[in-house]
C-alpha cells in the first residue's frame, strides 16, 4: 500500500529499542480515510479465508479491525485487557508479552463470541513477535472456534512474528514491512 | 435510529445499578454494519458544527468514533488511559471517574493533535453522567483548540449527562435514548 508506506516513511519515528512511533496516523491519532483504505485492501487479500469475524486486542487494533470488518462485512471482537463488569464470570484468558509495555498483559473474551463454528480472521495494527496474535489465536481455538487468516497493518520482518506464525498454518498479510530499524532507520520493504 | 433501538431492546441487558450491557453488538463484539449506520447517521447530524477532528477515549468509544470519523472524513483521536511508550514527556492529562470501573480513570492526550484551530467533534458509545466527555473537553480545551458538537450512540438520559453538558454550549447528539432502566427495565424514548 502505497500511502501506508509514504505515511511511515514521512511521519513515522524510530525511537529506538525496535519501537516504531505511527502515533500521528495510526495508534492514538488514526487518518480514517487511510485506516479505511487499509481495511478494504486486508479485507480484499484476506477474503477467500472465508471470515465469518473479525478478532483482535484493544486498543490499537481496534481501528484497523473495525475498517476490515467493514469491508468484510462481518462482526468484530476486540479481546479486552481489563474484565469489565458486563462480562460473565467465566470467560476465555490468556496472557501475552505486550513489546511497549515490557510485561505480560491479559487477553480476555466473553466465550459467547468465539464459539464453535465461527472463522476468525486475527487483525492486528503491528506484527511484531507475534506474540498478541498468537494469544488471540489461543483463545479462539480455546473457544471452539478457528482462525482461517492473519492481517496487520504494519509487519517488523526483523522480529521474526511471521516464522512465529507458521504453526498456525493461515495466510498472513501485512499492508506494509519494516525490515530494518537498525541505527535509527525506518527500512521498507 | 430504528436498527440501533431494535438491538438495544433484542439484546441489551440490563445489569442494575444502570449498567446497560450491550456487549454483543457495540462494547466487546461490535456489529460492523450497525457501527457504521451509526457513523453515518452522526455525521449527517453534526456536519453542520464543521468538525475538523474526532475526540473519542479508549477503548469503547474507538468504533463508533472511527464510524463518525469515515463518515466526516476527519482524522480521530482517541485519548488514552494509560501512557504508552511512544507519547511525548509533556501531555494534556485529565481525570474523570469511570461509570463502570467505580474509579477515576485519566485521559491522556498529546498535545500535537489537539491545537489551536482544531474543531472538535467528541464522540463516545454512552452518555450517561457526561463526566467522560467533561473531561475530553478539558482536554480540548487545554490544547486550545474548541469543542464544537458532542455526539454518542446511547444517552442514559435519566443520568442527567446532557443537562452536565450545557456549559459547553454545543448540539448534543445521541442516536437512542434510554429513559429509565429501574427494575430491570430498558426503557427508550
Amino acid at each position: 500500500m502505497r500511502a501506508l508506506k509514504d505515511r511511515i516513511l514521512q511521519e513515522g519515528r524510530n525511537l529506538g529499542g525496535g519501537i516504531l512511533k505511527v502515533d500521528s496516523f495510526l495508534n492514538h491519532q488514526v487518518d480514517a480515510a487511510l485506516i479505511d483504505a487499509c481495511g478494504r485492501d486486508l479485507a480484499t487479500r484476506l477474503r477467500r479465508v472465508g471470515a465469518t469475524k473479525v478478532l483482535t486486542a484493544e486498543i490499537s487494533g481496534i481501528a484497523p479491525a473495525v475498517a476490515t470488518a467493514l469491508h468484510l462485512q462481518v462482526p468484530l471482537v476486540y479481546a479486552r485487557r481489563t474484565r469489565p463488569v458486563t462480562m460473565p464470570d467465566q470467560v476465555l484468558l490468556t496472557v501475552a508479552p505486550s513489546h511497549t509495555r515490557g510485561q505480560l498483559v491479559e487477553l480476555i473474551v466473553s466465550p459467547e463470541y468465539l464459539q464453535r463454528g465461527e472463522r476468525v480472521l486475527i487483525v492486528d495494527d503491528f506484527l511484531a513477535t507475534g506474540q498478541t496474535i498468537l494469544g488471540l489465536a489461543r483463545l479462539v481455538q480455546a473457544g471452539g472456534a478457528v482462525v482461517v487468516g492473519v492481517g496487520t497493518v504494519i509487519e517488523k520482518s526483523f522480529e521474526h512474528g511471521r516464522e512465529a506464525l507458521i504453526p498456525l498454518g493461515v495466510p498472513v498479510e501485512s499492508l506494509a514491512i519494516v525490515t530494518d530499524m537498525r541505527d535509527g532507520q525506518i527500512v521498507l520493504a
